[in-house]
């Protein structure tokens, strides 16, 4: 069995896994400039916030190989940046990659930017195994632990392991997975396509259930945690994820089950005091009217359809990050593994 | 503009709406004999507790008039009551049938079960007016309000203008409906396919959000009430409903938000003390894997499909009958309901 990869780099420019496509197809598409790359991610070829601050870094590298000059690079970051506006690990991977070559003589632009881009790509794989070790080890004993998530946080939304999914991974080689629970994640389905493709793919004891049936598992079931992601994260704790999230959050609560945030430093944005800042995505009403393009509602029917919710602190027992586990109050412990020291 | 109906008798048996084909196409399934309806109801032709226990009603009629021996009625009566497990107004029409006919001579049992068959017809659609209109009395004032509903509760659920639906209609033709938030209701999605058809064709201001998103709703706008429908309720006030009402109880009370469950007296269940004895139908799991034939999730993973979940009455603000409105604790109110009391 290969080991599940959301997007690849090679000679010819970045391959991205056509996650629109799965569990049906494995199809890639490939990327030659920043502008497909901007697309790609606007389209939710490849989605999750730590792969798309992957996929942009090296969207700005092709951008610097296409052409180094000032000009260009600043209309990719511009463009990357805007292709979706909740997650802040994709500012977070332009800027970075930006910086890396600001001094550099434009000859040295492109090695310079392609060396950051995989640079920021192995560490988030390095994050993602450091976060699956220490969301592990909140879960003391050798009993095995039955566990809820949402959405996609696994292979397919980083480049690594995964966040949530990755702890939910370390806790089945440690011999402790019961069973995960995988919400569909409507409208898009992350955890319906993706979440559940990759469980079956690595043998997790998993069973899918629709949004609606996860408060029945949270009250049926002795569940240890609700393990999940973030696509941004204020100072004071409060988690942007994929709608969806805050639901779970109040039941969880409510059904007494301890409820963690598995994220990289890279998602905390500590510019922003409260949740109440933080940009939601609402995306196009057909998302909800259709599903794989079959029509579900009536064609003129209005639609709300917000990307993501905000999780106020209160409802969090932690966040684990690369870096160590902040507890409530949130803000100084992020803060001092945003400056890079571990807990 | 015609009415909505979900079924209707004619010389030739029983027509039902095909609502599992809705909003693409409108077609209509008819049915014969005893075991076609209970086929039909089985998977899903006609739903909606009030709906369905019409829908058995004719099936006994049906039977009567093919073969009017005991051992049809009664091999009728077990088939119908089968069919689904959950709504008790299904067992209570097809009891109500049989009761009816218990005494008569072979020869008369057709005529008068089709008779108590239409006179379930009728009780249904008046007791939805009287719901309507108690419903509505909730909202005084004359501001607009904005309300949220789950599943399908309308024309199509009921032999008459809806139960929740009904209360949400009622408020329209008062000028008092701001606007409808419906979800969607995975995995059969009788919200985006069923309300939002009824709503639209009704010029309602409706506005579809996936299951995932009410939460955002009901902190994000001024809603004035969840109101939604029930399959069984015990004699304490548990309400047995479409998977997915529990966790919109938990979030209302949360944010303050009245929890209105609109059902007719036949849905209550006085044998029953609590919810923990309600059954809970559990369906196939390609509910969830497939959306109308296209496939969303791996064939081979695990699924979890509880059709309904149970509230506890200490979520529920008040329970609305064509009686009265109950409110907790509920059991003098609703027995007294039951036993054709006015409130």
């Amino acid at each position: 069995m290969t080991r599940i990869t959301a997007l690849e780099w090679d000679d010819d420019g970045l391959l991205l896994l056509d996650q629109r496509q799965l569990p049906v197809r494995t199809a890639w598409v490939r990327c030659a400039t920043a502008a497909e790359v901007a697309s790609a991610i606007a389209e939710l070829v490849v989605r999750g916030a730590p792969a798309i601050g992957v996929a942009a870094a090296y969207g700005m590298a092709l951008a610097a190989l296409n052409d180094p000059g000032a000009e260009s690079l600043e209309g990719a970051a511009r463009r990357l940046k805007a292709s979706r506006p909740t997650a802040v690990n994709l500012g977070w991977a332009v800027d970075r990659v930006a910086s890396a070559i600001a001094d550099a003589p434009a000859e040295r632009r492109a090695a310079r930017a392609l060396a950051e881009a995989c640079a920021i790509h192995q560490e988030d794989a390095a994050a993602c195994r450091a976060m699956a070790r220490r969301g592990a080890d909140l879960f003391p004993g050798r009993e095995t632990v039955e566990i809820v998530t949402h959405c996609n946080t696994g292979a397919l939304a980083t480049a690594g392991i995964g966040t949530a999914l990755g702890v939910v991974r370390e806790l089945a080689a440690r011999g402790r997975l019961g069973r995960l629970w995988a919400c569909e994640a409507r409208p898009v389905l992350q955890g319906a396509r993706l979440t559940a493709w990759e469980a079956v793919r690595d043998r997790l004891p998993v069973t899918l259930v629709s949004d609606t049936a996860a408060a029945t598992v949270l009250s049926a079931r002795p569940i240890a945690a609700v393990i999940l992601g973030a696509d941004r994260i204020a100072a004071d704790g409060s988690v942007a994820n994929k709608v969806g999230t805050y639901p779970l959050a109040v039941l969880a609560a409510r059904h007494g089950v301890p409820f963690y945030v598995v994220a990289p430093t890279s998602t905390v944005d500590l510019e922003l005091a409260t949740g109440e800042g933080i940009p939601i995505e609402e995306r196009d009403g057909d998302e909800v009217r259709k599903v794989r393009g079959v029509q579900v509602a009536p064609a003129q029917v209005k639609v709300f359809n917000p990307a993501f919710d905000v999780t106020p602190p209160g409802l969090i027992t932690a966040i684990v990050t690369e870096r160590g586990v902040a507890r409530a109050p949130f803000t100084e412990e992020l803060q001092a593994f945003c400056r890079g020291e571990s807990g």
